[in-house]
């Protein structure tokens, strides 16, 4: 792992990193905020995963996540979108292929020797945090917006006991729905839908829900609600009974604008879960 | 004055606009940021001066200074730090012409044409304020980081009765005795230095000082710190018992995690002189 830069941020560190990863085979750069309390021992960790054509960078920068994480004593990690670099495949769509790994396992070619984002956000990154940080592996959260918040559901439905919450900003809630998630999950994992299931969080709702505390909140005039399609997780959720917040707030779009000004409570959220 | 955008923020919006300037001679843009209180009238103004090769936009993503605005209810001006565009001059360096306009107005050619950023900033951009958004403008603050900490400090101490209030980021403290400032002062103004002492704010200190409270927070691990010179400022202003807080932050360096780590005090002491 190499220390890409580290910047004094709200009495801790951001720090930026990079590192050979096993699973998408190339070189992968994250953020980390680490907050004061890490000096004196492991502190609990929110993951934060982003959205189309972000890097590491947008949310670490823009998201202001770390005001919040430093008054709760709480570490946020930034990962990247997807693998990076000239000898991995891409797309010229904004969404396909680099900064649109849709934090999935690819199955087919040409994507699938490097975009086994699953792997990375669920295995190769947990493994490579905890040998190098004071990082409490046994208390983390996890949240994300727009494709990131349907890998933030998705991960954390489908790894019990590791998050002991979940939250999203303005998710994508059915890919196999629409057409952010049909194109993809069609070249990432092939036409047998049948796969795709797996990484719908409003069919993992369906079909098992969370152990635990979700936290929603959607912009009421966003831009892509007719690809985000939160009414299918409103529906299964419900359904379900799970125990959930469901926010649809009035004015406001898919921008960080949004993101940032949820992020207070979001936080607070996962703190509560995380000190429980 | 053309609408680029608005985005829901904080319970308030975050606008940018465009227009004509008078002074500049081209077209120049700026974010604003209304709180919830603008729908109701006018609300105190902070205006918030960016550093080198800034435009509008950086601070309005990265300073997170909407999140404490919005919990006073005070607007945020950011101003674009020069005058831009292809008929505009220009230099390779990134410290002249477009994006280090230095507010200063230019004498010089080839600056002199558009690069009164002075005027654009005391008179310009005011009045346009004044007329199209609900805010009282007898209720005004400043504040600023690096390129604009000297900007808000010499337009505060340069126009008695305008600010309420004064604050600074890591501000190039003494252009006069540095290299971030001679090079400038020198192609902006000419080399007949008496007539670069309006624009620093160490000799306008011991000059004249200002009519109010004073806050300024520099990093003790800024990169560029031989350049801004803070002693110059510390020296007049306790030399002249000017009411001041300047504070050196351990470990901070000259980024904007650095600004937004201290934004909310920034905000908060701006709020205690904006409603006193």
């Amino acid at each position: 792992m190499e220390t890409v830069s580290v910047n004094k941020a709200f009495g801790g560190t951001q720090g930026v990193y990079s590192h050979h990863s096993q699973t998408t085979r190339c070189e992968m750069t994250f953020g980390l905020f680490l907050p004061e309390e890490a000096n004196d021992g492991p502190v609990p960790v929110l993951w934060y995963l982003s959205g189309l054509t972000c890097t590491h960078e947008n949310a670490m920068n823009k998201a202001g996540a770390q005001a919040w994480a430093a008054e709760q004593g709480i570490a946020v990690v930034f990962p990247d979108t997807s693998p990076r670099g000239d000898g991995v495949a891409n797309d010229d769509a904004y969404d396909l292929g680099q900064g649109a790994g849709f934090y999935v396992n690819a199955t087919q070619a040409p994507w699938a020797r490097h975009f086994n984002m699953w792997d990375y956000i669920a295995e190769d990154l947990p493994s490579l945090l905890q040998e190098n940080f004071a990082l409490d592996m046994s208390r983390q959260a996890i949240t994300g917006h727009s494709m990131g918040g349907h890998g933030a559901l998705t991960l954390a439905m489908s790894l019990p006991g590791r998050f002991r919450s979940v939250s999203a900003f303005a998710p994508i809630c059915n890919p196999t729905g629409a057409e952010w998630g049909r194109k993809q999950l069609s070249a990432y994992l092939g036409d047998d839908e049948t796969k795709w299931a797996a990484h719908d969080s409003s069919l993992l709702m369906r079909a098992r829900g969370f152990d635990g505390a979700v936290l929603v909140d959607q912009g009421s005039e966003d831009q892509f609600l007719d690809l985000l399609r939160p009414e299918a997780l409103a529906n299964a959720a419900t359904e379900r009974r799970q125990e959930i917040t469901l926010r649809m707030q009035k004015g406001y779009d898919h921008s960080y604008f949004f993101v940032s000004t949820f992020m207070e409570d979001h936080v607070s959220f996962h703190a509560q879960h995380l000190y429980a």
